[in-house]
Order: structure tokens, then C-alpha cells, then sequence
């Protein structure tokens, strides 16, 4: 017989943007929310009784009250009040997800000092945060996307590029790839600021620095440093989707020179994936 | 001490056009494919031993020759094929998973006769199949992505779109909706194309004619007629992203009528997912 | 000293859907509307006087109301309701330029009958209407975007796709490309329907079946076709882009065999563009 | 009788990375080409033939040797020469027209010092130039696509966002928009690099600081003061999509406080632009 061995329903892409202000000093958050709900909701299924479903509007409104209330702090404490108003509003939820997308702003520079009011749009990285909650265990999990970075030189050609002959065709003298990470906290109790930017920071530094052979192993060594640093970190997850590019074929145009020019393709994407823990 | 716990790596976005002839009339089948590997991979990782990791010349030529010889038939063959190669291929790799997205092309109908050579493109819909194997076992998961779905009336508004106070806005005497559905095959040797074929009409047939109250019983209704029909599928899930719409607002322009107008809006997209197997 | 050469405003973006009703069998039109406004809108450039912008509740409130009252008709005819009501309700605009454009939803065949009040969503195709007019003077200009086709042979190689020794690379024993056309109505006062219909078939079955040696001569036959059959249509402009693809190098994997097999590259895009009128 | 009064064709998307090396320090130019060409081509689209179209092969080789004789350069004296190159080869081309985007990397800071290879990706903002040249007369249009701006007090509300009765709907305490400028050099030997930081920082340093009445005020004080410094720019077009943000109904939610939460909304879209040059 037809058994539901899971489902769950939700509301995502709520987009709010917060503009924070300390006098005259404004800071805006700009914020994509999403929910999961899970619970008891088999009769929604069985038989169309939508009891206990949260209205789109409701759950618009605890993400308003929340933003506004948490809205200057970190995305990880916003997700942790709004598993909680979830999970207080509606007693058939036995569990919540929220996902949490901040884009950047960075104020500008103009005339040569910081204005207070005036912004220009950051790249496409993205702060995330996911949280998760049943009532009594929360798991909070931090997240960088669409990180992306190029490195021109010092980055051994990775063999995925060479050919079925062990010859190389040298599409790695450049490194351009789009990293995600995400990391998961021993506790929810924890200063979210300080530990991201220190991420981040061993995250750009390694990569900027490391001496890799392959990007497996330049990924390990970010997680490897991560974790060292970071006992409140309890693992991490990397991957780095590599752009394509091929070196122009300058012989065939008559010009001789170094390996400066890179032809972009499309085809095909390499995905590295790890997660590291401990032991 | 950090401890790899999961890592993977792969090629994605390697996209193949193939015409089946037959005779003067074409076939064209428009594929995606991507690769994810496991392994015997930790000197990658640790040490930065590229050994063993398949070039993406060596990826893009299974493909190729692959979808030369299996071309014809449904992916979820050609899915099972390119599994077999990769592991025949690189001892090291324990676990191969292979996904395939076939986009879809109409033959043209001119001057009231189906053309042998010339088609147009079809909708956003798309065929896919996931194909996961470690040499023993495998795992054949065909699904529709990108179903889009309207239904204009016949279908009770959502609880999802009342307001707080219980009363409704009504939001939903229109359903728009993109459909995601995979199910799992109990083996890897059934003729994938009817039930594929079979599944979608059970799909199609119930959204259109069931008198749903709410989206979670359309999705279970559907899983169930399937589960019910087709013996051969173990577990069906079906995930449907709602397009908000309001009606719009008529009487503030002064104009009475039936409710036969409604304006895009872009936010909350709301989801309900469900899987359901046997008992 | 600085003068205003140019300028405009207006609001883009209104998308509204439709449900047509003629008893139990409803037609949706899925519409997305945008204006342009020209006139005498110096004082707020110069002043930043807003006097005599129309708000943007005000022009999204036009096109309810006429997509109310015309939503059943041709595009073309709604375009010119908008412009006539865009320039009664503000003395100081000009000129209006408006743009419709029509996503396409199929009625569902389900259990081997049309279903009234279920539909799929059509292909990426777009049926396009741009209406301009000073009030005294009215262009009406239909078209069509994104209209995607595939011919599979019978297509004479493009010498674009020759290297530069005159030999050919073959990209071309396929075509697949993206068309756009667009046609002005030598008068607002045609049934515009009936000539949709009958531009498209004359495009889709000029490129189907048409010997063409070049994109070019393909193009030009199709607008030659258009212009001889239709006297109320005064120029048509078509404008093909082609998706390259590359025929799989199967020699390097030891198979031999017809072109059968093609590789999606993404670069370089050829367009080809051609207006047509009668001398 | 049918006559060509227009025809173009080209190659687009040609997407190309140049690292330019001062010893160890590297700067990347991620840039996009595309081609147009007129000319004497007629017999292409009357008799398909195709000669003298340059093949794509040939377009890209002439885009990757410029690439390396001018890559370090700005991209207005890139654009120069593929017009001179491509009427040099081929002389049934009356007209060319070059468009060049690049895109931005910044260079990473890491451990507090910057990195000389090493860069993350900037904002979606890409600086354009478009030359077009007869091989007597030479256009120069640089630009500035996909600025993203925020100004989050001090700009007056927009009268476009007030509802019919004249009352505002408050929509603009805020203002978030795209924004795109170009301007025309009144020569070709001009000084292309600082002329463009003048006007990039003009714009902003203007958005930032002038307190306009209306969008369309802002963009000529901006069109006016580039025109009063630089006498070498004969027009500037200014063009500013605002997104819609709408202020939260925190009343409803029970809290009381000051404008400083923004739901993000997607219709309609204004937009304004204009052109001002010298009279």
C-alpha cells in the first residue's frame, strides 16, 4: 500500500532588504529567506485538509517581525529566531529549515571618504546560513556561494586536463572556479561574525598562497586549516566548480609569446567536492 | 584530526546533440551529461596525487562514443552504459553516478505533413535519469524536471493563501506550477520508455481532472495511481514550485466582473514535496 | 551648453495572465507589457518637477483594465487600445511606444481529449506586438521572438564556418539557431491574427524545405515569401543567431561512422539580420 | 518589388583572457567580443553566395591576436584595431562595428598585503566600448553596464510612485537601480583610461550627494557636469532601471517603528533615460 516515507512544504525566495541605522550611518542587509516545514500534515495529504498549513502571509510577516527585530545581526541568529517563531505558531511543525541568503552592498567611496548613505553592489558571493531546528536540536550551518576566484600562476596544471596519453594540453596554467563552502557549529551559541571572516580569510589566504598539485588537495588544506583554528567548527564541505579555458593557439596566427591568453569554453565543468571532519 | 568523511569529483555540462536516422527521417536527441566519481582518492587529496582521477578528454570520449552506440535508446540505458564504462575504465573508482537531462524538439508540421529533417524546440520540460552503480548494485532514477502546469479552475484555493485571519484571498482559483518528479525502478532491465511515457499521462491526467482540495493531495493522488499501476516502480517523488498570482484588484478601476484577471507577483514561491513508497 | 537630446520613461515589466472564458472552455493569454513615454518632461529633468509623469499604480492600472476589455483580442489590437488611453489620460506626452509580448500555454490532451481548463507551458517562442504612436500616427509592428529550430540536413554548409584556407570545418551539416522577425502593418486596421498565422507558416516552411546555400539566401527567401503574399505588410527584418555545434571527432575513439554526433560548443555566435521592404 | 534596405551579420560571444605580466605582478582582462559587419554582400542573400563573409575561424583569430598586441590596453584601443583589422581583410566590408565588455577581478587581499596573481571576482558592473568605422570615419562609445546603485536617504520620493489621488505611496525612501551611461568621444585619439574614471566617478560622486527632486533630475545633473569637465565628450546617455521596494507593513505585524524594512517586489520596473550633448 502507498506509504509517505517523507514530505515536507514551504515558502521560499522572501526577499527583504534592511536598512540598519546608527544616526546617519546606514548598513543595508539584503536578504533572500526560505522555510521547510515538516510535521504532522499526513490528513493535507490523505485527505485535502489543509489544517495547520501556515498562510504565505503569515510566514511573510514572522520574516518582517523578525528582520526587523534581528535584522542588524548576523544571518545565523535571524535563521535561529525564525526556526523558533515558526515552531511556537504551529504545533503539527516537528521540524524547520531556514535558509538564509545575504548579498552584499559596499558603500562607496566618493570624493574620496566613505559615504554613509550611498552603496554600489558587491560580487555575486553570498553569505548563507541554514538552520535547523525540532524543538530541542538546532544545527547551524554557515555557508559562503559563489565565491569566485582566479589564479594566474603557482597552480600546478591539474591532470584532469591532461589527455588519454599523459600528455598535458595545459588548460591549468590558470585556475578560475567558483567555490562554495559551508560549515557546520558545535553550538548555537556562537559569535557568527568573527568566525565567518575567519573563514573566509583562511579560505582566500590558502588558496592565494598554497603551492597545490591538484585542487583536491588545495581544498583539504583549507578545510585542514579551518578546522585547526576553529574547535567550535565541527566540519566542512568545499567545492570548486572549474571555469573551462584553453590557451589560445597563437602558433597557428604567426605569433610566438608566453602562455598570457586564454580562450573560454563551456565544456566541460570539473566539480571537486569534500567534506572533512574529525577524527 | 581532520578526517575526509565524504568527497566526490566529476564533469558536468558535457552537452551531445545525436541524430538517430532512419532512412530520410531524424531523430534528434538533445543531451546533458554529467559525471560524479567516488574512490580510492585520498592521495588526491592529502597529498596531491592526481593518479587515477579520469581527464576530462577521457570523460567527454566516453560520452561520446557512448551516446553513438546507445543513442537511440532512452537515457536511462545509455545512463546504465556510461556507469559500466567508468568503472571498467579506472579501477580506483568505486561508485560512479551519472546524470542525463534530454531536452525535447517537435517536428516540424509544414504544409500539413510531419518534416523528416526540421524541428522546432519544445517546452522547458525536460526527461532525466540518474544512474548509480558501484560495480554490484544500481539504481535507476528517471524523472521530469520543469513540468509547467496551469489549471484554471476546478481546483480549491490553497489554505496556504488565506490570510492570518482565516478568511482567504483567494489567490487560488488559479493554479500555476512547475512539476519536478522522480521515481525509482525496482531494476535496472524494464523498458523504460512506456513507463516513462505511462507515468507522465498518470501525472498529466490527474492534475487535470481531480478535484483536489489541496496541492498535498493532488501530489499524493498522483504518486499513488502510479505506485498502484506500475509494479515495477518502488518509490515516486513529486515536488510542485506555485507561481504566485492575484487577481487583480477590478473594482478600484471601477469595472465589475468575474475573476478573470490575475497579476504576477514574484514572491512567496511556495513548495510542498512529497515521497511515497509501499508500505 | 547642455541640452536634452532625447529622453524617455516609462514602466516595464507589468505582467498580467488572462483567462479567456467561453463557457466551460477558458484560453489564457499570458501577457508582459511595457511603455515608453516621450513629450514635454523638460521641467523634471531640469527642475525635478514631476508634473505629468503618469505613477506607476496609474499605468499598471491601465493595463488591467485593458486587458479586461481587450485581453480576447489580438495583442496588436491591445497595444493600440494602450497607446489611445495612454494619451488621453496625460496632455504632455507625445509619443507612446508599447510592447507586448505573449508566452504560449498548450491545452492538455489527457485521456485522449483536449481538456478545457488544463494547459502546459509552450515552448520559449514569443508572439511580440510594438505599437507606437504620436496620436496622429500609429506603427503597429508584430513579431516574433525566440523561435527555435533545427534542420538536420539539406542545409548547405555556411562558408562562416570554413577555417581560413577555404576549407570547411563542417560545423554545418546541422542548423540550429534562435529566429526572430518582426513586420509592419502598413495600416492598425488589419485582422492581425489570420496574418500571424500565416507569417509563421511561411517562415517555418521556407526554412524547412528551402534549398538555401547560405543563412542569408534562407532569410531573404523567407522575407520575399512574406512580402509577396502580404500587401498590408510594408518590411519584415529577420535575424537569425546560430547555436555552434561541433561534429564529434569519433576517429580519436576508434569508431567509425556518419555525422550523427554533434558537440554543443558556446562560441562564437553567428547572427545574420536582414530588413526586407518593396522598392 | 522585394529589396534589402538593411543587412548585418557577425560573430558574438567571443570570450577571451588576457593576463598581463609586469614581472610577477599580473592583471587580468576578462573580455567579450562581438562583431558586426555591412557591406557588399547582397549576392549572399539573393544567390547564397557566400564570399567574402569572413569565416569564424578567421574573426577569431583576428580577436585573439589583437588580444595580445593591444590586451594591455583599454579596451576603446582594443576595439580600434579589430575595425581597422577586419577592414583590412576584407574589402567587401563598408562598415564594422566592434563591442567590447569587460568584465572586472579584483586583486585579493590576503594577510593584509595584496596578492599579485591572485583575484576574486568584482561586482556585475562591466565597462563596454563600441567602435564602428567605414574606414574613413571612426566612432568611439564607451559605456558602464549594470552599475548597481543604493541610496538609502536623502533622494526625494518619486512622483511615479505616487497613487493616482496624488498621495504617495512612500515607495522611494529608498532608491535601488541599475544603471547603464555611455558617451561619445568627440575623436579617437583621446586618453581613454582616466577620462573613463572621471566619468565613472562623476556619476557616482553626483547619485551620492545631489539631493534631485526626481530620477530624471539626477541623471541630466549627472549628463551636465560630465559635459562641463570634459570637453572631449560630446553626449552622454544616462539610462537608471529602478527595482521596486515597498516599505513592510510593520503596523499590521503589531510593531511600530521607523521606515526601515523594504519588501522587494518585481513590477513594474521604471525606467528613465535620456541624452543630453551640446547645444
Amino acid at each position: 500500500m502507498a506509504r509517505i516515507s517523507a514530505s515536507s512544504h514551504g515558502e521560499s525566495r522572501l526577499r527583504v532588504l534592511r536598512i540598519v541605522r546608527r544616526g546617519d550611518r546606514h548598513d543595508p542587509r539584503d536578504l533572500t529567506v526560505s522555510f521547510r516545514f515538516e510535521g504532522e500534515f499526513s490528513s493535507a495529504f490523505l485527505e485535502g485538509n489543509a489544517e495547520g498549513i501556515l498562510p504565505g502571509e503569515t510566514v511573510k510577516n514572522m520574516v518582517h517581525a523578525a528582520a526587523r527585530e534581528h535584522g542588524a545581526k548576523e544571518i545565523e541568529t535571524l535563521g535561529l529566531a525564525l526556526c523558533a517563531r515558526a515552531l511556537e505558531r504551529q504545533a503539527r511543525i516537528s521540524r524547520v529549515r531556514v535558509e538564509i541568503a545575504e548579498s552584499r552592498w559596499q558603500r562607496l567611496e566618493a570624493g574620496g571618504k566613505a559615504q554613509a548613505q550611498t552603496f554600489v553592489s558587491g560580487s555575486a558571493e553570498r553569505r548563507t546560513a541554514v538552520v535547523t531546528s525540532n524543538g530541542k536540536q538546532v544545527s547551524v550551518v554557515a555557508g559562503i556561494e559563489d565565491l569566485s576566484i582566479m589564479r594566474s600562476a603557482g597552480f600546478a596544471p591539474s591532470d584532469r586536463l591532461a589527455d588519454e596519453d599523459g600528455a598535458h594540453d595545459g588548460l591549468q596554467r590558470l585556475l578560475v572556479g567558483d567555490l562554495s563552502a559551508r560549515w557546520t557549529y558545535t553550538s548555537g551559541d556562537v559569535t557568527f561574525g568573527p568566525y565567518r571572516q575567519g573563514v573566509r580569510a583562511a579560505i582566500l589566504e590558502t588558496l592565494a598562497w598554497h603551492p597545490s598539485r591538484t585542487v583536491q588537495n588545495a581544498l583539504y588544506t583549507v578545510a585542514d586549516v579551518i578546522l585547526t583554528t576553529y574547535e567550535e567548527i565541527a566540519d566542512v564541505t568545499l567545492a570548486l566548480h572549474e571555469r573551462p579555458y584553453r590557451p589560445a593557439d597563437l602558433l597557428s596566427s604567426g605569433i610566438n609569446g608566453p602562455d598570457d591568453l586564454f580562450i573560454a569554453i563551456d565544456e566541460p565543468v570539473g566539480v571537486v567536492e569534500v567534506t572533512v571532519d574529525r577524527s
